[in-house]
């Protein structure tokens, strides 16, 4: 075989992509798996949006199986900026946001487009696992802020502006946060805005769980510091359409255009089906009661998990999440290695969550669990099951043999 | 605005997109322009598919919404394996392939995957414009075999040995091509893919149109050089969804799992919805007939557009197109830049083609001509205004004043 590139080693297979091979095995074996792994939604867009476009399909119109505008169509661009004045309250031009395939995309060109070798980039620790193989493979330095779970992973900003130096080009805010659940608060948010102003590094704020919160309210970054916030978003979460790939950036306006030529040379344009997907349904009646419908089921979902955990997990730690799909438990009092007690749980007791080590450097001992994808009795058959895997643990101190 | 990346000036807007920023313009004037710059199809995915596809999105089954395997489902791979063999007689395991978000996709990942900066690639000249940007961006030299019109493009392959060199890390192979339609013979094929083996470098094989041949066949390079060839496909083109993002790259195993790896860093994994059509579509009985009706459809389309050209501007040079959507003409009896023309022959006469240059630093008065989008009524139309283009055209030495 000719050579390949250097630079590709940065990437290994995902994390998830690992634990869900072991599922597909176990499926194949018949074997019923609780999964807690999952970062998807369980409920699809509404009926009416699917419906609309079911009808347009027949149509033999060519404008639906057409290339778009790489920056997306005009008239999602438009919808967003409305839904995005609507629902949080932000002024953000249509022409200073970029339409992309899905949030992966977007996190993928926006560091393409600023970084160059040798920049350092603060990530919180935990964080979501995707951002360091993309920051390793342009060559950048990953320098963490941990966060502590005894202060609700509250962001610490003196910590943070301790880590900022002169090779600094971007800080990441995941919020809601993908894997704890907490939301940073306005003051912090505000903080860090003035931060990037005064220091001139960008905030790239991941705001894919925007609409999923249980308690409390989402700060939208660009609020406070316009010219340094990158904002990635998608529809993966609402309405819940992840396979379709659409998700959006947006930004100061020069920046903008050239994430959209990041994005023309990986994908020529966003899937137009998905484009199409989107705006019915940020045009739809249904918008409004269909985030307060998914939210209110995911939150019975969360508190039904939550109370599971008490009871077959008295020991484990964790925060009570306020936003997106997940909590991060810390299993120290029963586990020594959250790695391989997340495949012990799977192998043998049918019970699929992420290992904390995929998020950070300092709960090893943690796992994250969804509780969106699974319905509520089969969320505490989960609890039982990491319950019974915790008991039955090797390294664990009180395991009756 | 902290600072961007010195890499991404590789990324410019791209040519078609500039021509289609004109396009818009007068459609927003309500003028009617013929369009023979698109590179896409006019007709869509078979009615009977489509319609499948409609009854499935009224389902609440979540699967059609969910994340993908990042190498696409395996039964897409499987269809698309059984669908080689069937059309091409090309033995390509399931495993051996990997469904991206489009050609496209399938072009980034595949040069992100192999190459280093200061390797040297080899392009014909003309050809797809896609791959230059790319290539400067990973930091390749770009080194040009040219192709002669009045030897119908024919690739020689005693050029091509001549240009290859130690650093030759690839050399692109565009067949049916875009924009000459011309067809790489078997014999040629066979040749350079002895050479690959013996000088080893990649075969980087652009097979987007193999499905639109008006005469003669493909020949698949894979069969010939497998651990040497990597296959560029689409479905954009055939069955004609060239916005919903879809395509696949086979070649050897090892090579295949990094592209795998990088697309899914690039977009997590292609669109389900995509993913759905197409595993329908190469699955329906509709899928030979739909091939047959498509190409003759356009070839009918293709031979108007040659009577006319040869009525409206006598003195074009250009070669049948044997393949592809294109028709590659020189029109250096009439004009001397290729890229005014261009412009003036869509600001003023309303006919849009796309300039030679974007194609080739040899034929500069040439022009791109689509025969598929526009009906046969209004492709006569179009050569007959840029016939009107060209007479009225300033450096025409035969201009009436």
């Amino acid at each position: 075989m000719p050579g390949i590139s250097k630079s590709i080693d940065a990437f290994r297979e995902s994390p998830t992509r690992r634990i869900d091979a072991i599922r597909e095995r176990l499926k194949r074996e018949r074997r019923d798996v609780i999964v807690l792994s999952a970062g998807q939604p369980s409920v699809p867009p509404p009926r009416d949006v699917r419906m609309a476009l079911g009808e347009e399909l027949l149509g033999d119109d060519m404008e639906l199986f057409a290339y778009t505008p790489s920056q997306g169509r005009r008239e999602l661009r438009e919808a967003i900026s409305d839904d995005l004045r609507r629902t949080g309250g932000v002024e953000v031009d249509p022409d200073d946001l970029t339409v992309t395939a899905g949030g992966q995309e977007a996190m993928f060109a926006t560091f393409m487009t600023i970084l160059n070798p040798g920049d350092e980039v603060i990530l919180m620790d935990p964080t979501y696992f995707g951002y360091k193989p993309i920051l390793e493979y342009f060559g950048a330095r990953i320098v963490r802020v941990g966060l502590d779970m005894d202060d609700g992973f509250k962001l610490d900003v003196e910590a943070l502006k301790e880590k900022v130096g002169p090779r600094t080009k971007a800080v990441v805010l995941v919020s809601p946060d993908n894997p704890t659940g907490s939301v940073i608060g306005v003051n912090e948010v505000k903080a860090v805005a003035d931060l990037a102003v005064d220091r001139d590094f960008w905030i790239v704020s991941d705001e894919a769980y925007r609409m999923l919160i249980y308690e409390g309210s989402h700060a939208y970054p660009y609020t406070y510091a316009p010219d340094r916030v990158i904002s990635i978003n998608t529809f993966s979460k609402d309405p819940g359409m992840p396979g379709w790939r659409l998700g959006f950036v947006y930004g100061p306006r020069e920046l903008i255009g050239r994430i959209k030529l990041a994005g023309e040379e990986m994908t020529y344009c966003p899937p137009s089906i998905s484009q199409r997907l989107a705006l019915l349904y940020l045009r739809s009646r249904e918008r409004e009661a269909h985030v307060r419908r998914v939210v209110e089921e995911y939150r019975a979902r969360r508190d039904a998990l939550m109370q599971a955990i008490k009871r077959f997990l008295p020991e484990a730690k964790f925060q009570v999440p306020h936003g997106s799909m997940f909590v991060f438990m810390d299993l120290g009092k029963y586990i020594d290695d959250g790695d391989s007690f997340a495949e012990h749980a799977l192998e043998k007791h049918g019970v699929a969550v992420v290992p904390g080590s995929y998020f950070s450097d300092r709960y090893k001992q943690a796992v994250r669990a969804s509780f969106v994808w699974e319905p509520a009795h089969r969320l505490e058959e989960g609890a039982r099951r990491l319950g019974e895997a915790a008991a039955s643990w090797k390294g664990n101190p009180g395991r009756r043999e």
